[in-house]
């Protein structure tokens, strides 16, 4: 006899994600499919001198328990950025320090969310994150995505109707790439501002834009409504999973509370590292040579796509972050194409399980991950694969 | 207006632990409160090694993402020590990393707890354990706990009323350093087996006895009841988070579904460095090294107590881990004591919040963090304390 699972753990959704990056591990694949950054792009040497600093300074502190909440030097610069850089003031009691972005948002979900209760996220949204709110069991309200960011009267009515939260990624969006216009941001500040309903800006890929940030944080125009997540991942290393939320006042007891709850603290080890790297180099800097290498890596993959791909797919040119959104023909199931590609030694990431409804016929490719030479030759398997399946060109 | 938090996040209890770090952490304070391991024990060398090394061998791997349950070669690592010092049957698959002990709790409570399901708890039990759970909003049941262990009476009616899960740690246990006595195991184990509550082992201390393992563990005896959880904190660094739990083979693809929605995967450059640093080090003599020097740092503490307490206190003489646990003279309350304490800069950490009932007068004592010069200072001002309260010698 085994004990029942709770009603939240039996609601948690399967991710295709995690799984296809062990997929993707194995020998000869090439991967257009995970959300992985570009290895060759980590300034691993400045990450070595960090920590053999942070070692020297204060070993015995470095390795021991710390404020459950997070090193408070590291916390008080993520808040001079948020003045410097994001538009709003913080002060260091904002910034909790997490293990990566994806706790923030389980930590959210724990916060908020009791079985049913109504929930908003984008249509399609980051399929981790639905993971992680799926766990509290809410009913999800999906809002549609266009090229100008979420159907403002569809999160409306959502908020009308109830929905605590609403999960959105302004910048960048993980899977579409695409990032709200100003009239959108704005119409979004009237909807949420005092509603009730508490909006969760994810901006893992704010720094990510090719030509600086695309617009005003959420945070910036609704500071009392909004938690602003964000996270080193993106751009020092996602394996030392050092995220960070920063939460209105009447936020912070209850969501440190839950915080130590959770895990008793994050990583203080490794926050200690991200402080010293960032105290030794110039990061806007490095934050600039990063956009460089996506930027350089985009146009590769671009015009590799139009190279050989068959003109009856259609694709988005994104200003940021490391996702292409690709959809193939009208009334075609791309779950077809992901497996014929993997029969090629290509996997690609299908974007229907991103959606709440809808999408059978795109898919997420991201840029980031593969050499040049795996662009070329993973979109040769691309294109041959659309051809074998029907999506001729000039069809 | 803001959106009402869950019912499980209003039941999460406050918890008087990490405060204390805080304050404890004031200049001039010495603490005898917390459950910091002992600083100068950390062999900062060799993990300073081991992180050089792996930052030299595969820098760009250690700082990416990894498989969401972690680092393969940790997880055979603890599986092969589970095989040859625990007395069970491992695979590295059953082997599931996390952000400490504290987030195999949380994930736990999570997998099984909907609000007001039974979970049976050790009186007195692990507070940080205790808080983890009540987020899930569990009703609690108390078991009381004597020098033998548990009270396998109450146990037995707790499964029988249908406690899903029972919170154990047989080893040197926090905060009372009781050990469960042979014939108490072999009872829990026949209670557990096949009953439909799972046991979650708690194994942070096991490492730590100062004669070896105090016994066999639940694990090894009812295998597919038990999930053991195991830490780093105690003997490498606590600042690192480096857990992990042993799942039977039934729970495995469920846990790692929950392991990956609540943080996609915890932190694989850590446990990177944990298993170069078991892989560089002769680990049982270094273990060996730990446990000498708690077993000094007790005595020294134990004959502090007896010459500046009086006889009016009781405690124990725990025969592992980092904890004595005080009584002060019946029907007094021991907060009294801690404010006391407080007033002469010495912190200590008040019994009553582990207990779901009852504990008024007791303290738990940690003798790791303190050195041996605020051992005697500060065993000076709790003495002075308890004969300003009144609990002289010989009343």
């Amino acid at each position: 006899m085994r004990p029942q699972l709770s009603k939240a753990s039996a609601a948690t959704m399967d991710s295709f994600i995690m799984g296809l990056v062990e997929v993707a591990a194995r020998p000869g694949m090439i991967s257009f499919a995970t959300g992985l950054p570009d290895n060759s792009l980590f300034d691993t040497d400045a990450v070595s001198r960090a920590m053999a600093e942070v070692m020297s300074d204060d070993p015995c502190g470095a390795l021991q328990y710390d404020t459950p909440t997070g090193y408070i030097p590291l916390r008080e610069r993520i808040a001079e950025r948020c003045r410097r850089e994001l538009g709003f003031d913080a002060s260091w009691e904002d910034v909790l320090m997490t293990s990566g972005s994806q706790s923030c948002f389980d930590m959210l979900g724990k916060l908020f969310l009791d079985p049913g209760d109504r929930m908003a996220v984008e249509n399609p949204g980051y399929l981790g994150a639905l993971q992680a709110y799926s766990a509290y069991a809410p009913e999800f309200i999906g809002l549609d995505m266009d090229e100008d960011g979420v159907d403002t009267d569809q999160l409306r009515a959502a908020v009308s109707d109830g929905a605590k939260l609403f999960y959105s990624i302004p910048n960048h969006q993980n899977p579409s790439g695409v990032s709200y216009s100003d009239p959108v941001r704005r119409e979004v500040a009237d909807i949420i501002r005092d509603s009730g309903c508490l909006l969760i800006e994810d901006d893992a890929y704010g720094e990510l834009g090719y030509a600086g940030r695309v617009g005003r944080t959420m945070k910036s125009m609704v500071p009392g409504d909004t938690v602003l997540t964000g996270s080193f991942s993106k751009t020092i290393s996602p394996g030392m999973r050092v995220g960070w939320m920063v939460v209105p006042e009447w936020l912070r007891k209850t969501a440190g509370r839950t915080l130590e709850a959770t895990c008793l603290q994050s990583n203080t080890f490794c926050q200690r590292v991200v402080d010293r790297f960032l105290a030794d180099n110039d990061y806007d800097r490095y934050l600039a040579g990063l956009r460089k290498g996506y930027l350089e890596k985009k146009r590769v993959f671009l015009d590799a796509m139009e190279d050989s791909l068959p003109d009856t797919m259609r694709w988005n040119d994104p200003q940021g972050g490391m996702f292409v959104w690709l959809r193939t023909p009208d009334g075609t199931d791309a779950m077809r194409l992901y497996e014929k590609a993997l029969e090629g030694r290509l996997v690609v990431m299908p974007g229907h399980p991103f959606h709440v409804r809808g999408g059978e016929n795109t898919i997420r490719l991201n840029y980031a991950t593969p050499t040049e030479e795996q662009i070329q030759d993973g979109m040769r398997v691309l294109g041959s694969a659309c051809r074998e399946l029907g999506y001729r060109r000039g069809r």
